[in-house]
């Protein structure tokens, strides 16, 4: 291209963005992330099936005019987190937090949760979580447990959020807690987490209102409670979801159901040397032979980890997406 | 300007569009309303302290730079429904819905809901509600219910969206049954609906997956119930708040108790001529002296229908939003 011209596309720029600069306050700007090329966008991923599905599938549901085209307001992408987007074993994270923060007195697991998580305010639960994530490690990696994420799924949701999919966690863990880190660890903001929920209180503390976590369950979300939550929580059909074990099964049948083109992913865990690998045999995560076999049947891809991942963790002291 | 830099303007515009439409495919076009002049914005308002007040709030929380500038991401508006986006007498539209729709077994109100919104899938009661609001005229006014909307707050939500706001109606009626119209209507779709909610089971019907509606409160969203539910479904305190009864205290308390400019309304029903009158002595829709005198105190703007709108509804046959 001439200097020339160039020059003119240089100066025309500057004019549009004058011009666009006019408006500014009344169309403020999306916060939108680089473009990325297709070809480049999973760089830790192996080059396999799986890879190659999740990019024919972004392509056919948002090229215009596609007989798979999905209109921008129904890209739901769903993504079940504790061993979907990070570490589970050797325990939840969300059990870790109630193990080291309950006040002493409880006998057994869940009331150690209660004590945990309720019978305070929201916001106290909040800065509950932020400080104990702050100081806390993984007994094995020796990391931050919001270090502990899978660097492959990091690329999944920033390249389906790319495509003009809004991706929403929908996890068995409790949706206050992710709410903490989910924005900055996964670009995935409140409004976007669908999680086991206890029931909340309005109430007036002196001269301000505040909202009590209360100890009895609204919802669990996990197997049924899944879909069931999704209508609830969003009203619209995922037209992909990502999932690893017998908890998520139902999120898939119900992402599958619906007309047109669907993705449905499980991450296997088969990698003892750099993660873990389990399956049928643990009560974290459970990853059944039927799972197994349903999943085969039904064309939904299963993510080996130690075939398909490149890198599992991303580097130390990466900046937050 | 001078000719040579209109040609150079429009040249280099259009070398950026042609690097905008290589991205096009990833960076898919946001639903985009048309620009609206401020000045503009409010046809159907008459001029007064309220309409001033919502300009005024819109500015100051837009305006980079400004000491009340609000993150594009924290932009939440709600809206109660009955009786603020749309006419609440002589009947709530649901239970009209309810009293027409109903088996004829029922013997009391409750019995009437529960047989016309439960007991069949989410997808059946869409196509019920859907079928219905197509043939139901409003006894007074004889037009459709979904006709029956406040033109001056259609408005407001394009206005707000406009801004960057996100618009959620937070109602006492049901959330599945607004979810039926609410995109046509007033241009929320159905993420961004948060109302009183039955539980709901997954089930297999044959060889797909359905979502039964359980004979089963979840929630009621009126009252204490608004901020619950806004935390539950959205994650953070509003910024403005707009209802119009003491089911909406509440929620515009919680508005209120944000840190930084906040904007409470309430619709006050008092033009029996265009509308209805109606406060203290209604049992739907109640505005009590308490509230009223709430609001004096704590700066919540009262709209006088009679007084501060020009127009109540949408012309015949206006193009939904």
């Amino acid at each position: 291209m001439s200097t020339m011209i160039r020059l003119i596309a240089v100066l025309g720029l500057l004019y549009h963005i004058s011009l666009v600069a006019e408006t500014a306050t009344l169309n403020p700007p999306q916060v939108r992330e680089a473009p990325i090329k297709l070809q480049d966008s999973l760089p830790s991923w192996n080059e396999g099936v799986v890879k190659d599905a999740i990019l024919a599938f972004l392509k056919a549901t948002t090229e215009v005019g596609g007989k798979d085209y999905v209109a921008p307001e129904d890209r739901i992408a769903t993504f079940d987190q504790d061993g979907t987007l990070w570490v589970e074993q050797p325990q939840y994270t969300k059990v870790v937090f109630a193990l080291e923060t309950h006040s002493g007195k409880a006998e057994n697991e869940k009331q150690i949760l209660v004590e945990a998580m309720t019978n305070m305010t929201v916001s106290q639960f909040y800065a509950n979580v932020a400080a104990w994530l702050k100081k806390s490690v993984h007994p094995r990696f020796k990391r931050p447990y919001t270090q502990l994420i899978y660097q492959p799924m990091l690329e999944v949701l920033r390249l389906f959020r790319q495509y003009g999919y809004r991706t929403y966690i929908v996890s068995g863990g409790g949706q206050e807690f992710i709410r903490v880190y989910a924005q900055d660890v996964y670009g995935i903001p409140p409004e976007q987490i669908v999680g086991t929920s206890g029931k909340l209180k309005y109430e007036w503390q002196g001269d301000h209102p505040v909202l009590m976590k209360l100890p009895e369950i609204l919802f669990i979300d996990d197997k049924a409670g899944k879909p069931q939550d999704i209508q609830l929580m969003i009203g619209k059909i995922p037209v992909a979801a990502f999932g690893n074990s017998v908890g998520d099964r139902e999120m898939l049948e119900w992402t599958q159901s619906r007309p047109g083109l669907s993705l449905m992913v499980l991450v296997h865990h088969d990698d003892a040397e750099r993660e873990y690998a389990y399956g049928p045999e643990s009560k974290i995560g459970t990853f059944s032979e039927a799972l197994k076999t349903e999943a085969e049947k039904k064309g939904w891809h299963i993510i080996s980890m130690k075939r398909d991942w490149r890198e599992i963790f991303p580097p130390a002291n990466q900046q937050p997406l």
